[in-house]
Order: C-alpha cells, then sequence, then structure tokens
C-alpha cells in the first residue's frame, strides 16, 4: 500500500503521518519527489483501512499495491485447486465438466426427460433451481424441497452429481444429498450466507454479482475460504452494463484474469449472460476457447412451457451441436507444439 | 404487454400467437403494419412470462407497457405514504427527517457524544452499524448484539427513535427495540429476508443495489409489501458506474423519478454515494433540491478512529453547516407562488 | 411504433392524439386494456420523434417496435455484405480475415520487420497508425503523412492490403493508397467524418464507441451507408463497465448481436478490448469462436520500445501461437454435422 | 509514479527495471516490503508510457500518483478562472450564469418569442443548435449557417452573448459572431476539432462524453488549453449507466469533484442528463445545490412542434419557475455564517 501525501504538506506533516502508520505496526518508507512525496506502507498492510487513512487531511490518496485476498490467490497458492463430486473433477488442466438441466424444477418427469438427454450428449452434473431468485414477488418462486427432493431421484436414477441455488443458510439441512451448492448473482455479497456455507464445507459454485468487480468476486470467496471451505469455484454470467440486446454482457475477459488471479476453478454461465437461445452457442463457444473450466447451461426439452427462463433454454439437440463444437474448441485450447 | 410478430410470419401463425396468449386468459388484439405485426395482450398480463414469450420462434420482441410493481404504484394509490416512528413523520408533503450518526456502534460512549451532537443541529433518528456487511471477512464485522444494546441506551437517553441494518433474518429476534430495519445494499435482493421483513411489519429503509434499476428496486419493495407490510422506504445511495473519483455516483434524478412512480418516501445517503467527506455536504444539498423527503448521513466526532468508514463520516461542525444548508434548500423546494 | 396511454386519459384524449399521430401521415390503430389503451402506429414511423410524442402529457411512453436502421439491417439485406481489398475477402460463409500490425508506425524498418512476420504467420491485412488518437495532449500523436507513405511501402512489399485511422476529414486527399479507413472508438459518433466517408466510397472499419449500444453502431453504419458506402465494417473493441481489470470490457456476446441484425462484416479487436498482451489470445480465440469475421491484432516485434500501447502487442511467436489456435477454433465454428 | 514489480523477482531485475526507467531521465527509488517490492519514479514521469512499463515482465502493475493534466490543474492554479462574454461573468464567486433557448433554432420568429421570455426570467445567455448532431441519418440536421445568421439577429436585438455546437473544424469561419463554442458529448475527444479551438482562442464549452471519466473529461480541456486558449468551461450532462428511466444518469458529485480539481468554470445540463422535462427543474435546482457556476436549459414555447429535443423543454414559465427556486438555492450555496 502507498500514500500520497498532499502537495505542500511540510516535512513535519509527513513524520506525523509515518508514526499514525507505524503505531499499527506497519512499517513506513518516503519516496521524496519534485512535487510529490509518497509514503510505501510495509508489512501487514490489512492492518490498516485505505479509506480512513485516505481521510487524512495531509493524505491525497491511497493506492493498494497488493490484492486484498489471500486464500483465493494464485500467488500464494500456484496450483490449480480441483473439486471433486462424485467422481467429477472440475479444475485444473485436462478437465473440463459440463453442467447441464432445466432453469427450474418443475416435476419428475421433467427432470428425467432433461437428465437422460444432457447425459447422452457429455453433461457431467445436473443442475435444476428448487428455490428460485426472481425479481417480482409474483412470478414462480421454485417447488423448494419437493424440487430438492426430484433432484435426488435424477441423481440416483442417472449416477450424475446435483448442482442447485441456496437462497437462506436456514434451509441448509435440506440439502444434504446436493453435491454442489450454488450462490446466486444476487447472493453473492449475503455474507452471512456465504459464512454458512463456509463452515458447511460442501463444494460451492459461487456466481458473480451483476456488478461486482473481478476482486469483489474474489472477496467473496474469500468469506466463504477464510471458514474453512476451500471447494469453491467461480461463475462468470454476465454483468450489467448499458447494453440491453442481451439480458446482461458476458465479460469473457475475466476468465483469463481469473486464471492469472486465483486458483480456484472457473464456470461460464452463457444462458444467463445472454437471455436468449440464439446466442447460448456462440457464448459457450467463447468462453471455452478463452479457457473457461466448464460450463453451466440450461436446457429444455418444452422451452415453451418452461416455469421460468424458457426464453434462454437450449433444446436438447441444440445442446448436442453446443457440445460438438465446445469439443473441438477445446483441442485448440489444450493444444501444445 | 405487446408483442412483435417477426416479419414474414403467415397469418395462421399470428393466429396460433394469439390462441397460446389465450390460452393463460389474457385478450388478444392485433395491428397489422405495412411490415410489422403487433399483438396487443389485453387483461392480467401478470399471467404471460415475457421473457418465454419472446423465446416464441414467430415472436420478435416483447414490451411491457405497464409496470409490474402494484402496491408500491403511484398510480393505484396517489396519495404519499408518511412513515411514523416515535413521533417523527416520515414523507408526504412538508415532512423532512435526517438520520444521522456513526457507519458502526463502536462503543456507548462513542454513541453517546455523537448522539448530543446530531440531536442538537436537527436530526430526528439515530442510525449506528452493529451489523456490518463488509467486502472483506478480515474487516471489522460489527458489535452485533452488544451494537444494538448500546443502541436501545441512544434511544432512550435522547427519545430519538434508531435505525440499524438487518443482514440475516435469524437475527431478527434482537431487533425488537429498533424503530426502522435497514437493508444494504447488497441485500436488496435478497428475497428470503425481504419476505421476512414483510411479516414483522415493522418500517423497512431499502437501500437501492449498486447495480439495481430503479423498477428493480421497486420490485424488491414489492416483496416486502406483498406479505403485508407497507412501511417501506426507500433510499439512494449511489450506484456504480465507470467513474472512480467518488466511491459510486449518486443518481440525483432517481428522486424525481420514483417520486413520480411511487408514493413511498424516498431518502438520500450522500456518505456511502460519494465515499469521501469533503463531497458529503454538496451532495446531501443536492439531494434535498432533487426533493428528496430525507437524508442518512454519517457522523463522527473522531474519524481518524472510526472502526469503519472514516473517510466519509462528517464532523459534528460539518454537519451543523450541512444542515444549515438543507434548511433554506428546503425554502426553496416547498416554495409555492 | 406504440404510444401508451395514460390511465384516465378520456377517449376524447385518445382521439386527439391520434389526430395528431395522423397528420404526420402516420395511421393509427387503438386498442383499449382494462387499465392501459395502446395506440399502435402503423405507417412510415420515421416521421414520428418519439421524445417529443412522449412529451404529449396524454402519453405515458412510446416505445419503437422496428429498428431506425434501414440499409444496415439484415431484414431488408439478407445476404452478408464481403467486402474485398485487394483480392482479400472478408464477410460472407467461409472467410476469415486477420489484420495485423503495430499500434502506431514508428519508422520504415519496424513496419518492414513486422509485416514480414504477421504475413508469414498468416495476416491478410497490414494495419499501423499513422494518425494517433491520444488521450494527453502530451503524449506521442503519430507520424501523419510520414506514417501513411511507410504503409504504402509495405503495402507494396509484401502485396498486403492496408488499413490505418482517419482522425479528421480534411487528411482524406493522404488517404489515396489506403485500402480500409478505420474509424476510432471516439470518433464513432462524429457525424460530419462519417458523412464524408460516405461519400468517399472506401471500404471503413468503424470501431463501436466505448458507450455505444449495438443500436449506435449500426445507426452510424447508417451515416455512412446513408451517402451511398456500403463498404462498411463493424468493429467490437470493448465497452467502458466498472470493471477495471482489463482496459476496456469485450462483449462478445454483441458478435453473435450483430450477426442477426445486419448484413455488415464484424470484426474484433482483442488487443484494445483487453489492453494487456496476457489476455490478448484468449479473447482472439473467444472472438472467433463466436464467430467474427475476422480480428484486428497489434504486433510488435520490441514492444518494451513501442511509441505507444506496448503493453498489448503480442509478440510475432504469440502471434503464431494464435493464429494457429484461431485455426482449430474456426473448424469448430464452420463445420456441420 | 510507480511500478509494483512482480513477488519472486531478483535484485538484478529490480536494477534493471531502475536502469529502464532512470534511461527516460526519471529518478528511482525503491521500497522493499516482505512481499512485495515498490519502484518510486520521481521527476517529469510524463515522459512514461504506464502501460508500457505495465508491459514488463517483472512489473505487475503500475499506479499514477499524480493527474496527467497541467494547466487544467488546480493545484497548479489555485484561482478560479472568469470567463468574461459580453460582460456576462461565468467561474469564479459569486457569478452564476444560465443559459438557455431552444435545442435548434428553426426559426427567427422562435427564437425571438423565446430569446424575449428567457431574458425576461433571468437567462443570461441565449443558447441554439445550428449543427445538430443526431444518432440518425434520417433526423433534421439543423438549419447551419441560416441558424447562425438567426442567432446573431437575437444577440443584436436582446443584446445576449450566444453559445452554439460547433461539429467540424472547417466551419469554424462560420462562428465569427458566436460568443461561445460548444464542444458536444460525442466530439469530446475529437482531438482534430479540440486542437483547432485551441488555437481559435474563443470560450469553449467542452460537454463530459456519455462515458467518459472526469479525468478524461480535464484531458480534453487540456487538449484546448496545451493550445494556448484558456477560456474553457465544463459541462456535465449525463452519463451513461445501466438505468433507463432518464435518458442519461446525471452526476452530480462530479460538480464538487471537479471543484476540487480544477479551476475552471462548471456547467450543468440538465436538459440532456434527464430527457424529460418533468425532472429538469429538480435536477436544475440539484446542480445548484452542489455548487455549479451555472446552467444550460433548453427552453421552448411549443414543445410539441420543436424541430428536436421537445420532450425536454420547459416551456417559458416551467423555467420561470425553475429560476426561482434556484435563486433561493443560490442562497443557500453562497451562505457563511
Amino acid at each position: 500500500m502507498i500514500a500520497i501525501v498532499k502537495p505542500g504538506t511540510p516535512k513535519e506533516g509527513v513524520a506525523q503521518l509515518c508514526e499514525i502508520i507505524e503505531s499499527k505496526g506497519v512499517s513506513t518508507s518516503v519516496i521524496e519527489g519534485a512535487n510529490q512525496t509518497i509514503i510505501g506502507l510495509v508489512g501487514d498492510t490489512t492492518r490498516i483501512d485505505p479509506y480512513l487513512l485516505e481521510s487524512n487531511s495531509m493524505v491525497e490518496a491511497v493506492r493498494r499495491v497488493s490484492e486484498p485476498f489471500k486464500k483465493a490467490n494464485r500467488k500464494f497458492h500456484p496450483d490449480d485447486t480441483v473439486v471433486e463430486v462424485g467422481g467429477v473433477k472440475i479444475g485444473g488442466k485436462g478437465n473440463f465438466a459440463v453442467m447441464a438441466g432445466p432453469c427450474s424444477v418443475e416435476s419428475e418427469e421433467q427432470c428425467m426427460i432433461i437428465a437422460e438427454q444432457v447425459k447422452k450428449h457429455g453433461a457431467a452434473i445436473f443442475r435444476g433451481g428448487a428455490f428460485k431468485p426472481r425479481t417480482s414477488p409474483y412470478s414462480f418462486q421454485g417447488l423448494g424441497k419437493e424440487g430438492l427432493d426430484i433432484l435426488s431421484k435424477v441423481k440416483r436414477e442417472f449416477d450424475m452429481p446435483i448442482i442447485t441455488e441456496i437462497m437462506d443458510a436456514r434451509d441448509l439441512d435440506l440439502f444434504d444429498d446436493v453435491d454442489i451448492l450454488q450462490v446466486g448473482a444476487r447472493n453473492m455479497q449475503n455474507f452471512s450466507l456465504l459464512k454458512e456455507l463456509g463452515r458447511y464445507g460442501k463444494p460451492v459454485l459461487l456466481k458473480r454479482g451483476m456488478s461486482a468487480t473481478i476482486d469483489e468476486l474474489l472477496m467473496s470467496a474469500e468469506y466463504i475460504m477464510s471458514e474453512g471451505n476451500d471447494q469453491v469455484m467461480l461463475c462468470e454470467r454476465g454483468i450489467r452494463t448499458f447494453e440491453t440486446r442481451t439480458r446482461n454482457t458476458f465479460d469473457v475477459s475475466a476468465i483469463p484474469v481469473l486464471r492469472e488471479l486465483t486458483h480456484l476453478p472457473i464456470i461460464a454461465d452463457p444462458s444467463h449472460a445472454t437471455g436468449y437461445t440464439r446466442f447460448v452457442t456462440p457464448v459457450a463457444c467463447a468462453a471455452t476457447a478463452a479457457q473457461a473450466d466448464g460450463l453451466e447451461v440450461e436446457v429444455h426439452h418444452d422451452p415453451a412451457h418452461a416455469a421460468s427462463d424458457g426464453a434462454q433454454a437450449l433444446l436438447p439437440e441444440q445442446f448436442e451441436d453446443m457440445m460438438r463444437r465446445v469439443g473441438i474448441i477445446r483441442s485448440a485450447v489444450t493444444a501444445e507444439w
């Protein structure tokens, strides 16, 4: 961390600033320029609140020099984290996992039909929503516990691990049979929930908030990890921008940026990112080409009657086509010559 | 709601679309243009999922015609909602309330000092955080229950209603003595929490999420109201944009927009919007000039040692100056000639 | 176009609105709902200013039903536009063109070295900036005419068409030997320049403005095309969002969206989108996977001494690696089974 | 400027980096932390391209420490710039100027009617567009030279200085009689035009681009000033965000931020910021409360027949009401006690 001193601050002022900083157990080192003096902070700078230091009338600005996340940081953990559920590996060289299924669990029949199709075409994990975060209180809110029971049946019938969203820490005891707990974009900074999942210990798929920076996503992962759970996967699902032709703007470069900053697996969700079936395959291909570790995709055999988000679901045959293209692209990503 | 039909769709296709819509209990009316055919949907269009209808291959796009919020909608409730706590009125013509206090409750002494000052200069309600939503798990997380106890003492000592943030529905029984429960920006779409507060029934201050549209803010208010609680206040506290010179971008025009769309009281938080003490007063004045119903402002007698967000706190004398200017501006807002 | 009538407007008001609209030569058709009345506008709605109509006190809102662009619109021109320069085809099925070279033209020697390398590895067109739009007036502004002369030499030496940016219509007579004129993001709505290029008639690569919607990009293309020049290519180069880990946010889904809306070729610029060499190849691969018609990439043999934007240039060997991966991905994009 | 060294870089690497930096005439100073080494750059750091330095494989990141603008910087020019045209002062303590008139000049009669009204109610300067930047090539493009002639007549008839937009440097000889040349948001980074206006020497009102940061706005002012013209005024007119209830999002805190960073006058344009008449007065009041030096507002006596932007024009009586409220608010802003 560095503190930029306001021009015109006398030497005694700079000395006083250094004392304030050192009183928190952090060393200082001063660089005097022609117009500008900088104080370098050396040591455990997590003891310093940068906004507070910036509020000192002699300080012009404070800049971080190192990232505030530790457990999620590749610098301190250079090896890729590999999450393993029911024999499926996510993350790490050579692994690539596709999670597919309907937006909402609607019925046992619906899930069985879709699960058979997505498994046949190469999906490794089955997804389906039982608790649904909907913008409107008047929209379908999910089947709840009944939906989780249906997912359990799919898990056994097709021998596929299951992933579903948790919205409320109080529901946690219903999730015993769930393999991966998903935290939705709207709950990315629901810190109570994150801590609870950190203690619970099962793999978590953490979705990036609509207006969350990459650093904030990593800080939310840090919340889970700081409670002892390092089975965290990150999911890019589009951010909010001024563009309205797609539901969100898929930030494809977040994938290589995250790859550099963290050792955690990186999943892409092209369904929520775009909001329209016809854009899902191009974006799924793009995410694969950018070296995502996996995809989460919505598939429905009868989207016109889906309970939610039918507009972004792939038909089974569209999913098959997507999987073929993704397969070729993976060979470009992993090629060495 | 209207559905725009894809050019080239034959008459039978249009008829088929109308049947699909009517099967959900909604009437249709067709307008044929030279290049474009439109289907008007008449009746209770909440039965139609616009995204789903848009996914039909004969539909080009779907546009809403009326707002999806009802209880919060001024069209159906033209009179201003007035929230009253401990004799203080918020909302409605002629009322203007200022909530002030420290970002975090740090100690009884700290709160007593600040409460005396803010009361003296005209604040009607005391604010202070006991549960703190922090981006980093390594930052101060608030005093919790102990903080709530201190707030209760302030309430009695100074006869001021108190407002504080709730982050987890499981803590609700600790909030018995709290007058207004605040929902933070990060929890604006924590729907489980919103429903619980709807059932709890006490006044709620709902902060706009960092990337929430005005319509989404109103839909979140609708979640609380649909459970039977209409004591909801809305708070503009800055949205996330590309500009980094301030912590967020205060959306001042949201105030007149909300005034038109809803009957709920509108509060402005210039402290979190800007992030820096020196911009708080100008933005507080701006919000007042734009006809906000009140302000929530952070005040600290010793910001350099605040446990959180000291960089944006006003000193008591700065708060006094702000209150004077706000007073003059209120006279411009309420003037009739 | 539809006009949504304010609730409570009497029948005579609606009739009056219809008269106003019909006085501009546009027919109307009224749909009366329980709570809401809609007027459908039928005919040449370009005669109606939607903002103006919306300002009528009886109108709640106006929604467009059809796109305001015509010549760029795939609906009216379903076949892909293929731009051909010096034997290189851009756009249309099976064509894929890579434009590569340094950000700035610095010297003849520099350009010759780079051109040899990029040609060897498969670039079809040579890029280099002679007039440079720099945020600071104190930064290198380009070699100007001398730079254009160097580009001409490269063109002859390596038999490659050349592309370079034009910033000022007054320079147009210097561009006689240039094959493709590039309009930078900052000039996307410099309408005087666009009209001039429309009259000039040579192929134009139009970059998307940092905060331009896809529709605005198409309207700017329409400016060029409405003057008689239909040799327009569109370039996605990243938009401005709140994320700061990359220079801009590459909007990969803009590629399939544009593919649907327009027949014009779509080029991606991963260099400016990301701003950092190490993210260029993943994003180039992603754009290819999303079915771009080509790439514009910055390559420099000695980035540490580049006059501008060295931080985002690929070394020739990195460009070679990128081209190999892009080649495999193209096979996934064009596969049929 | 500081360079953050990649962890694990050996001492020789750091020394090598210092040599590279010093070879450009800038001194260095090294701070070694436990995990992180920082190099401070001391001297004229405008010689260093931060992106380029960041591209060095031993460098993790580069951070600016001082602003890149000089002539516009309040640090070096603490006194407010006061622009004076035709006896009207803009900027500086106690001055406040309102520019009002129609969006487009439509006819002599129209301008005379409006000018009389706005003058009567306190406007000091008359605005009107002769060259109009329109998103669509099919929209009204302005009266051009004829419009400028009408403005000249208004100037003489009412003894008011006039302001109008210039879109093309080639039109400059038509602007002899214009007092203030306006650069629109879309041309904020049309550097050729900015340089030309720098040489021309007349007062310029520079509008902030829709996605321009405050720093970029100041760098564009610097383009004009670096050519010798320091008569520059800055105009906040709304930025582009995800919110669609207003045409743009008026960044009210930009006003106090600019006040701190620069000595140039700061004008607010509530008409373009909001896009709707009914929000103009609240935002004009807010801007005044935030201590803008003036306003630019659109007024039309017959908005329903305006050639452009009628939806955001105030009627003369609405303008009168706005001016009264603004007057009271100014007294709050300038009060001392």
